[in-house]
């Protein structure tokens, strides 16, 4: 009997993150600071990030070594089980080995915590008490709640009203953690009563809650902000998933000819993809796909330019593949694939041509869920289910090639607190929507237009 | 550094069932035919199971092979890990050591498909094209759904009314595995009509629901009614729970000194601890513990009486502890442990002093349960609470004794999709409700009065 499910056991844990910035070909455009337009300088991060932090941001060395305490931590749900996927396989009728990295394992569902752990440990180390951050959806609120709670931090998230009011369940997780969650907009801060003043029953925005969350951390005692995504020791965290499944590839004798993950700020797919990326730039050949939604198109459609990571223009300019920063997405049930930019890293990947991009609307994505559903059994996220989409292409055009093909994918999370999404998918509420061009233009025009941002 | 999880390996997974009936002391009282009082014949079942399941219901044999099929569907989640709960251990700080089986890494999160697997395989090898079932919350009706889809079955769920409304996400997974999810009562059967004329608004109860799939089981073509507990089958499915367990720990070589699982209708209690009772009767000293709702005390407060398994009394007579098929238990969370009877295994084997029940209220379980959260980042299901709020207790007592202990439970599932529970505990709306005795009195009064029970 060929084994599903390749593990690693707990003495076989990789002990050090991947830094990618050692390996990757030309420099990475630093962030800049958006009032001198020089390169931020660490002490420019201070207030917002503890330094053990900053220096990880901005450290070149290949790589970092995972702390014991947080080791101990990633034991309770790592390493992650490496499946391969039969059933979907045989529905497909493809000449393929499907082999997922399954990190809906974790206690939120998600890959979130791989750096929610890191991030809480780090802070702790260096004396902070509290963290606050933003969450949309909540899959990043959670995870942060749970780390924090371990590491014996308070934790503050501040949710976008209408998230907050539409999906109790996340914010449940984070009680449950014991984290304070708060609508946002909200009476706690200055942005936010700003907001209120306006707008009494504003609905909120990851803006505004970006917004809000930063300005608690900068004005509160031994307090910091954290964030889930985009930043390079963010994505660094997430390298444990393609190092673990690196080695659990090893044990079968393969490795795969394609690497797939879906992209909203970039971390779960500079997660599975980097440590490979390291050894397509040392001359292996290997297809990498990043799956984004046709409805927020960063990578696909959007400029390579110099833009602000949040609405309210808070944060250093970093070098990305954006929307522009005041872009509001449609409504799409992936919420994490709804942000208007993308990591630096995977950025400049997509330019030096390391990667590539591919955008599916939602009823593909979902008609691909489904069929894993009732194929594997899972139900995967609505974010997952553009990896999938992707799979499922990929399979295809390995029939028409006639070539046998391996390709792994990140199963980032599972659907389980998102069920609502396939109720939609079901009753024929969702829309295949995909961005105009003219919408794209407007989001180039408002980059080059923008004092501080810097277009191609 | 020791391994905080035990896997087995695919080919490791076992390949028998264990029937407990040829080794319990004692024949186990047979089920009689309410009509003549006689045990019950295996073609009086024939309308309601297929043939092959009612042979295996009543089998003398010890091992039952498992069919290359189901194990087929196992392998998407099974082997399932036996984890150690370092953290949880620390906090309680007592000289023991605690080991979970995690059966929340199923895709519908719980022990449930262990059966749902086995019966829609048995039901498609006998011809059997639609299932129909009841549910309650919505576990069982998930897991029968998922597996449903993987043999090709139609799959009918008739759920509770109020449920449906109020607990959309389970009735939702239900629809992803492409299952007709009917709130009950219905205009489907005659059943549901005769209620809808007397109350159009009724919110169902789990009785109705059982008769309208029992009456849309025998009415219909090529269909037959499924059940998630109380029988011997299911229970003998669920037992792979435990054996998994064992070869677990004989892979560490330990053996728990404890074995502990929440009990409803009994299955996952019995699936956990019937290889380890077996070992029990041939003289090893072991502590078997089922943990039950104070609010719904069917082994410590219920007498032990022939009684139907469902308020409209359509099923034959079981020898049970019970609380009198009438018996509606208060609104309580741990919607799967509000059965009013117990299945007549796990009631024999109280009556032989095999193992012994202990019930929790639940202010206590979902205290014991938020610890686990905080500690271990998994958030259990209410029903699972149960277990570790039993095993809270035995660590405390090992510590009182000055024993070191080895406790193994079962997990029975987790709570994502139950997080409303956890709401309600933390904003105080939970009570601490104990059943008084003398409800438990008039029960024993119903029992003994009706004309074809029969009470102790």
């Amino acid at each position: 009997m060929e084994e599903r499910k390749i593990m690693l056991n707990d003495a076989e844990i990789p002990r050090q993150w991947y830094n990618a910035l050692a390996d990757l070909p030309g420099p990475v455009n630093p962030p800049l600071h958006p009032g001198t337009g020089q390169p931020i300088r660490p002490e420019d991060m201070q207030a917002i990030f503890p330094m053990n932090l900053v220096e990880q941001e901005m450290s070149p060395e290949r790589w970092i070594s995972i702390p014991e305490e947080v080791l101990d931590k990633y034991l309770l749900w790592r390493p992650t089980p490496l499946r391969r996927a039969i059933n979907f396989e045989k529905a497909l009728g493809c000449p393929v080995r499907i082999y997922y990295k399954d990190e809906s394992v974790s206690p939120p569902g998600s890959h979130k915590p791989n750096t929610a752990v890191a991030q809480a440990y780090y802070n702790k180390a260096y004396g902070i008490r509290r963290l606050a951050t933003e969450t949309g959806a909540g899959q990043w609120g959670s995870a942060l709640a749970m780390a924090c709670r371990m590491f014996g931090l308070d934790c503050r998230v501040y949710m976008v009203r209408v998230s907050y009011d539409q999906k109790p369940y996340r914010r449940m997780m984070m009680q449950t953690w014991g984290a304070e969650c708060i609508p946002s907009p909200s009476d706690r801060t200055q942005a936010g009563r700003n907001i209120l003043a306006q707008s009494p029953d504003s609905p909120g925005s990851l803006g505004i809650a970006i917004s809000e969350a930063i300005e608690d951390a900068v004005t509160g005692k031994d307090s910091r902000y954290s964030l889930g995504s985009v930043l390079n020791h963010v994505l660094m965290h997430q390298t444990i998933i393609g190092l673990e499944a690196k080695r659990q590839f090893e044990k079968i004798g393969k490795y795969p000819d394609v690497v797939i993950g879906c992209a909203g700020g970039g971390s779960n797919f500079a997660g599975v993809s980097l440590p490979f990326v390291q050894d397509k730039i040392h001359g292996r050949k290997i297809h990498i796909i990043a799956s984004e939604p046709t409805s927020c198109p960063t990578l696909t459609k959007g400029p390579f330019a110099y833009d602000f990571g949040d609405v309210a223009k808070t944060t250093p300019l970093l070098a990305m593949h954006t929307l522009g920063h005041d872009f509001i997405p449609a409504p799409i049930h992936a919420g994490g694939l709804r942000y208007h930019g993308m990591a630096p890293i995977v950025s400049h990947m997509l330019e030096k041509n390391i990667i590539e991009a591919r955008a599916y609307h939602q009823l593909d994505t979902f008609e691909a869920g489904v069929l894993w559903a009732r194929t594997e059994g899972f139900i995967p996220a609505p974010e997952t289910t553009h990896a999938i989409a992707a799979v499922v292409d990929e399979a295809r055009r390995a029939k028409e090639e006639g070539r046998e093909k391996v390709i792994l994918f990140n199963y980032s999370g599972h659907g389980l607190v998102d069920l609502a999404s396939y109720d939609a998918y079901f009753s024929g509420k969702l829309s295949a929507y995909e961005l105009p061009d003219e919408e794209i233009h407007r989001a180039l025009r408002a980059i080059e237009s923008h004092p501080k941002c810097i277009g191609r």
